[in-house]
């Protein structure tokens, strides 16, 4: 029933796992996990605040091995990570799945989970790219046709990375798994209701001026079905 | 940009937030977490291990002011969060924020933020009714049709309580809010991509029985839209 106890990517789930680039099992976890990081919208931040862990959502973007994050230079919370260990999440659920006994319940999902160090990027320049592919990865192809930062923003932001070598993937798909007893037992649907998430129709800002068609990229992303039935 | 610098529920963001019953702000408050909780179909627990926080997405229930986890008594991950401070987040992404400038570019959620203490849960009869509401949640109407959990099941399940008393609920909604410069130069689309979540049909088990129809409570799930139009 919990996300965890069933069907494992190879990536072992042991504390600090650790991907080795060098192995071939390594590169197979290494694409597994940009795939779920690049199929996010959000992360789940875990960081400590005053000893006791705090988990907080929020954006991100990735640069081969570098996750990025940001933040107000004002935000508490997220200065607190800095050069501490932190852990970030990334979960798709989708689906759920009924079984024929309760404790087989389950979902089907992927999911990251990544430990590491958060550092304080203060290159100017991959300050810049960080934000850049921040904003990029929540809408793809905005950024160039958006008022870039200027330098007040820029001096309110602070932008974090880390490194994500040490990183496990879980993946669990398909449908139940119950105990032959409950099967041969019959009588009970089991099966997988699928979930997904679905853009819908632009809805363009209330301060809009007119004659300002919907961007491409926007239209884009538009999922591409949702007509009522009913 | 962050899904945290925005708009705030009247719930202030500051550390250790405690929600205060007495007040007629906390009972919005409350309802609100609620909301936002029974919603969710899987949370983010952040915890410490070996002295680093790690956040792992698993599935929950709620009783009243109790937020109840499981997992298996296996599972050392979990067990590190016994008698000691978690923090539990749970997040849905309503929406991205299209902006006029790229600092403007936001997400509509709402999400709630728990800290508290897990208490390894051992009174049998709460145990049963934890395990119960957390299948519930996840798959409403489940639970009755369903073969309950054996003895040797129970064995293998350890059940954690989290107090709800100290969270946080922050909402974002609506379209940008952009500087007053970027809106008088135009000529940028500005507005708000709905995101939602819906269940596609049911996919029966490969081993289910021939003559066993989709139950009313999976069949009342599925979202009412989804034909493609091309």
């Amino acid at each position: 029933m919990s996300t965890h106890d069933t069907t494992r990517h190879p990536l072992s789930p042991t504390p600090r796992t650790t991907l080795t680039r060098s192995k071939e099992r390594g590169a197979t976890d290494r694409a597994a996990l940009d795939e779920v990081l690049d199929a996010g919208l959000l992360c789940h931040l875990g960081l400590l605040l005053g000893g006791s862990p705090v988990v907080l959502p929020t954006i991100y973007g990735r640069v081969g091995d570098t996750l990025y994050l940001h933040g107000s230079t004002g935000a508490g919370n997220m200065r607190a990570a800095i050069d501490h260990e932190i852990s970030i999440a990334v979960t798709h659920v989708d689906g759920l799945v009924y079984a024929r006994a309760a404790m087989h319940f389950s979902m089907n999902y992927r999911s990251a989970v990544i430990r590491g160090r958060a550092v304080l990027v203060t290159d100017a320049a991959e300050r810049d790219e960080a934000l850049r592919v921040i904003v990029e990865h929540s809408a793809p192809g905005a950024w160039d046709r958006v008022r870039p930062p200027d330098r007040k923003e820029m001096a309110a932001t602070m932008v974090l990375a880390v490194d994500l070598t040490e990183a496990s993937v879980k993946v669990r798909a398909g449908g139940p798994r119950d105990d032959s007893g409950d099967i041969d037992n019959g009588g009970v649907w089991a099966g997988v209701l699928p979930l997904r998430q679905v853009w819908g129709e632009p809805i363009p800002s209330a301060d809009l001026e007119a004659g300002i068609e919907v961007p491409d990229d926007v239209v884009a992303r538009v999922t591409p079905t949702a007509v009522p039935v009913s």
